[in-house]
């Protein structure tokens, strides 16, 4: 006879943790009808019993300060990790998937630096370890890369994968804030943490964009090998100028192939307005797929909050109750591997966007032209501000962009004030 | 030993047809590493060998006239239905599954309206029937909906499902061009037929409509059950009134399900330019689904085409490779079922733009008004342009629109240039 009932315990009960008994309450009827069988939430992992006796009692779920009392329970059929952080995440989902419980994590840290370890453990102990959460929340876009797409050869993967920054930048084009104005804002609704860090400074999206990497290309790369910049520097300016320019700025995490091999990187970039990702617009989450048979592919989504990560959460849980009732075991969530290969400079090409000040107007101009021309940098547009110029490249190589960057800040007459890459 | 090779038979080789051996060998290598097992064409079925020599020369493929070489082959595992058309396409489905073959199919028609006998008859035989590139051609929405948010109570659907009618729509609203200007262009193109009755009567993405239904709400629904109405007659004027209204006209299949029951409905709606669907241009697809959880999401793609549909199409044989190799056997695609249950005119809710003609200016604006507050429909907005008025109203009642639009047609002083759905 098979299953009726998989038991789960959830580590942690914050704002994801919370929202996923709200899920599979509401979602009861539906899920059960699809699966035949129940999920009913017996344990939760807290540090504080108290603060969350209440949402226990209403859920009937017992309290543990120990994991060992999950872990060590026979009747827990899968482990939901949602406490975050790398070290202690890490040590328990180990010792879950060795006492063979099935693991969900929404754990995109965790999950970008430690996917291989915990992966080679959950085969080798034939159970499922998912975490459709980790990147963009309620965006299912890792289960659609690792089902859907499997028979299409992805060359780009563009993301809006942080709703901080997305929200900030909204607020700085669309209602002309500072970036201080923009981040006070965030922080007052709670987008925002105390210290921004993670968020501004693109580590958040970097850590994301390692896993769409997998997933995509079935590359293996680490955090450092993001290029990394965040939004802390941007300029008011800038972004008017952008829009003036018919442009909006985006923190994209852009992840790309080539035979030569990916470049992965997060930075601020003017996006065309004509594309779709200009319009996404708030705290929202899109990631943008090239591939070779679909072509251009978005998926949209909220990327945070409790209801959408836990619904990803309990969508999760849904394919292992699946996978427990056909008998399958142990199927990876993504199964596509190849050998990791870097692009380098001068074989990954972009347009751009120089913020380029003159230090005396007289003659300057022409000379910058000529600085261009020698570096072998063809200038699609150029906008005379008086002391500032604006110039627009046609698609370069990073390394010329490189040499003219350096060309600029050697050359007196000059100083760079910004930039940044350019999509169409 | 597991097995090693899947073969495949092709119904058709045209337009999808002949795509899928070219992604079958572009992306050989994926494939074949992340399901341990290559795909071989062996056999196409055609009407003509001859036009299709030079095809299954390059790729080896075997043709044959006669459907008995194809389901009576017992080396054939997996049947692709790329015919379309309903009679024979059915026809040739049931013999390949009786004769135990998985199936793939991208022919909505068919889908749509025997969906439950195919999918009863797949179960039986313990082989699978699947159909992606049913709806949206590159769009991995059928499957997103049938895991992904499996865990998520999905209440509308919002689809731009029809290509050619969008590429028709875009080019009216922003070339300016007349219905049949834009017909023409789209025929040059290759996009609309020379009878496009299909694409602009709403007939196609009706189909698909149904099919989504199945899919977010577990109900049958027929494709008489879906209020349709094309763009044949959508005047170039309501598109210049839409935008000045701040609206874009597309095509909108519509698909809500409250507490009442399901209203399903195709017609041209005036969306909100700061809405993501107003946004897709030209003969992009896209689907907007609200849910309870994850909010609001958008799968963004191509349509139709010969690679974005091959792709799809590949994408099922590759889940069933994978059902195969996990010995999964007879999965149907959808596995959510409820009673079908259809809203009450009084229990659908819309907001509507009208085009009233006043046939003598003197009085007439304030009885209009008169006219609407005695159906109680409140009004939002009026544009006074002379002998024609456009009113915007509140969200009412279809009942009430339905009543207001008598009252117009029954007084003499005004007649009904046309009325349309609004989303904002």
């Amino acid at each position: 006879m098979p299953k009726k009932t998989l038991k789960v315990a959830v580590l942690g009960l914050g704002t994801v943790g919370s929202g996923v008994p709200v899920i599979l309450q509401e979602q009861k009827d539906k899920i059960e009808q699809i699966i035949g069988m129940e999920f009913i939430i017996t344990k939760a992992l807290v540090r504080d019993v108290k603060t969350k006796k209440e949402l226990a009692q209403k859920y009937n779920i017992k309290l543990v300060l120990d994991i060992k009392e999950i872990v060590q329970d026979p009747e827990v059929d899968v482990v939901v990790e949602l406490i975050g952080g790398i070290k202690l995440a890490r040590d328990f989902i180990k010792e879950a998937l060795n006492a063979r419980k099935h693991v969900v994590s929404a754990n995109k840290d965790l999950v970008a630096t430690y996917a291989e370890e915990l992966i080679t453990l959950a085969k080798a102990q034939s159970v499922n370890f998912y975490y459709e959460a980790a990147v963009a929340g309620g965006v299912p876009i890792l289960r659609t890369l690792s089902s859907s797409l499997n028979a299409d050869g992805i060359c780009e993967v563009l993301g809006i994968v942080n709703g901080t920054t997305n929200y900030m930048l909204t607020q700085m084009s669309q209602e002309g804030k500072t970036y201080d104005e923009a981040l006070t804002s965030a922080q007052e609704l709670g987008f925002a943490e105390a210290d921004p860090t993670n968020d501004v400074d693109g580590i958040d999206a970097a850590y994301k964009m390692v896993i769409l990497t997998a997933f995509a290309y079935g590359m293996k790369i680490s955090l450092d090998s993001v290029e990394k910049q965040g939004i802390r520097a941007l300029q008011s300016q800038d972004v008017k100028n952008a829009n003036l320019l018919g442009y909006v700025f985006k923190l994209i995490g852009c992840s790309r192939k080539q035979k030569a091999g990916v470049d992965v990187s997060v930075a601020p970039a003017l996006v065309s307005k004509s594309h779709l990702l200009a319009n996404v617009h708030h705290e929202m989450n899109a990631i943008f797929v090239k591939s070779a048979g679909i072509g251009e592919s978005m998926y949209y989504g909220l990327g945070a909050g409790s209801l959408p990560t836990a619904t990803s959460v309990v969508s999760d849980l849904v394919e292992i109750a699946k996978n427990i009732s056909q008998k399958k075991i142990g199927v990876p969530f993504n199964t596509y591997e190849t050998a990791t290969k870097f692009a380098e400079d001068t074989q990954i090409f972009d347009k751009y966007y120089f913020n380029i000040e003159l230090h005396s107007k007289k003659g300057n101009f022409d000379q910058l032209k000529d600085l261009f021309a020698k570096a072998q940098v063809k200038i699609k547009q150029t906008i005379d501000q008086g002391t500032q110029v604006l110039v627009l490249t046609y698609k370069i190589s990073k390394e010329k962009k490189n040499k003219i960057l350096k060309m600029i800040v050697d050359e007196s007459s000059f100083e760079l004030s910004s930039v940044y890459r350019v999509f169409d």
